[in-house]
């Protein structure tokens, strides 16, 4: 049976990056050697490297001065690097969820920090509009896709200080004018590679300016003076980025990525809205996720959701149970998600709504 | 042409490693997906990090009390989480080349650092054996196996008190009392996976006990208490670590292990010493690497290297040129080398000499 990938993260990634890293795998280039047991050094692997930073570059138009990075230790470690090299006096962070909390409470062992906004007590069902910024942070950091909540920023917000976001589950997925951040990093394992490698996209002049001493490995500048290649980097999941980002480009760019996103979820909010046995979960609709899709069974079939998780896992559906903080489910649709899928999936729940 | 992979690592992997990962790769178990694109919760990944951290415990004969983590950042992130976790007030380092003293660099900003001995002003060429380790340390810090230069220390040393050591380029190629050691870290893109896991041996008891912060990612505690799951580990690197176990299992463990890797050592030192062209670079043969095996051309054969070097690339030996700090040679004989590819490499100096 054809299976449909709704996976959070981990999380689906295009066919052909999929075969084309387990064909690398068997023998890389025509080398008779394994991509897993070649040199990071060796004279066909820097080439991946180097198209994969410059298809970043070319893809999010990223101007010059910034540094593109390929480090282990996915987000959860930047949420300290950020922090460790920005962090002087003072830095804003908004909340608007277990990442975006999480990345707030390491910054507090490194100086002096002002959650702006917070939409916690309303079990973040929405992205707090009004608030102010201080004109004095070093910067502000936002979380612009909220996996387990399903809300997002769908465009670049306004504001007078230096951004940081973290875009671990929607890069890629819509236009970002990177001119206003300072540092932009995630974890690759949705959209754009296997888990084991995060990047970053960092301001060069943004760096340096802070009096601590920074651990050699979580020195932003340390990667950008070698190129990613300070220490053997995560050479399949980075050879396996590559791939995607061939997929993306071939595909239309982020452009086309942002249409089939809006598409895709169109389609299955749409359905969530129409269908009685269902409602939504994010109260602000203009903040729903295209990436991250969250619903529930609707007050009066609450009994209903082991039935329909179960029927739908029948029909091929993969990993829609929602996170346990919110309950019901979770149709995660990141950029290789096709269509037909989503289609799937609202089949499903029509068919179960015949049922009932 | 048959391929001989002596690459200083990434490096050579059994091939059945490599076909299981692949095959993986395109389809996880059966389950129409991707090991790339399952969720590291799933129910069928769990068993590899369980099964994983059962053959580390079985294989290395860990006791009672130790936890085994799979992290991402390499070795080099654990010469700076080392000295977060464990140096409270004093810790002793022995310098026995590049990595080793990298490591003692980092441990610097914590507290304070008392170098016992180094090799450093003789061009790493032995491992100094008489030093006192100062009884008031946190630990005492060992390379156990120096790539570059060449170096090993074949046998677990006598201290009295508690061991760190980093052991990438030799970790399952012997025996190891875990019981003198309160971590032993390494990455992996040596003898056990491709890059971007980071192995961590780690005694529960030896933690919690410095009073600085430590950011939530690099605090071992937080790995321990997680099982490796705090956030997203490389799943992808952790399979294949996983199915090199299994095969050094199969094979016999680490003993078996061990008679391999002298047997080859012990075939490519004597062709060395034996042949006119060629020297060894290492000046205690009792510290000579049985990983790593590093040559030059004898003093009257000078001009002859990148003759030899062409020579034997044409004859499919891969990753034999010598790190730039030593020059000449480096044949990398990790755990995966078929003792085949070592005499294919005598077969090409011997043809060599007969040509001069």
């Amino acid at each position: 049976m054809k299976k449909h990938n709704f996976n959070a993260g981990p999380s689906i990634l295009p066919r052909e990056v999929i075969e084309k890293t387990a064909q690398a795998i068997l023998d890389y280039n025509g080398s008779g050697l394994s991509l897993m047991e070649i040199s990071h050094r060796a004279k066909d692997f820097q080439p991946v490297v180097d198209e994969a930073v410059a298809l970043f570059k070319e893809l999010l138009n990223i101007p010059e001065g910034y540094s593109v990075l390929f480090l282990g230790g996915g987000a959860s470690m930047e949420f300290c690097m950020v922090p460790y090299n920005f962090l002087e006096k003072k830095a804003a962070y908004l909340n608007t969820g277990t990442w975006a909390k999480k990345a707030l409470k390491e910054a507090k062992a490194f100086g002096e920090t002002v959650e702006v906004a917070s939409s916690e007590k309303e079990g973040y069902t929405y992205i707090p509009k009004d608030y102010e910024v201080p004109a004095d942070v070093d910067y502000f950091h936002i979380t612009t896709n909220n996996t387990i909540y399903g809300t997002e920023l769908h465009a670049d917000l306004d504001v007078n200080v230096p951004m940081v976001a973290d875009m671990s589950s929607d890069i890629f997925s819509r236009p970002v004018d990177v001119s206003k951040y300072i540092c932009i990093y995630g974890g690759a394992q949705k959209n754009l590679a296997p888990a084991g490698v995060t990047f970053v996209i960092v301001k060069n002049d943004a760096l340096g300016k802070v009096s601590r001493h920074i651990p050699t490995m979580l020195n932003y500048q340390t990667h950008v003076d070698k190129g990613s290649m300070f220490n053997t980097p995560p050479v399949v999941p980075i050879y396996a980025a590559l791939q995607t980002l061939r997929w993306i480009k071939a595909q239309g760019g982020v452009e086309e990525m942002q249409r089939r996103a809006k598409q895709r979820a169109d389609m299955l909010y749409a359905e969530i809205d129409r269908n009685k046995l269902f409602r939504g979960t994010v109260t602000a609709k203009e903040d729903r996720s295209y990436m991250n899709i969250c619903f529930v069974m609707a007050d009066e079939y609450k009994d209903l959701e082991a039935d329909f998780l179960k029927f739908a896992t029948e029909k091929g559906m993969v990993g829609i149970k929602g996170h346990r903080s919110v309950g019901g489910f979770r149709a995660s649709c990141y950029n290789a998600m096709p269509v037909e899928s989503v289609q799937a999936l609202i089949d499903c729940m029509q068919e179960f709504e015949k049922m009932h």
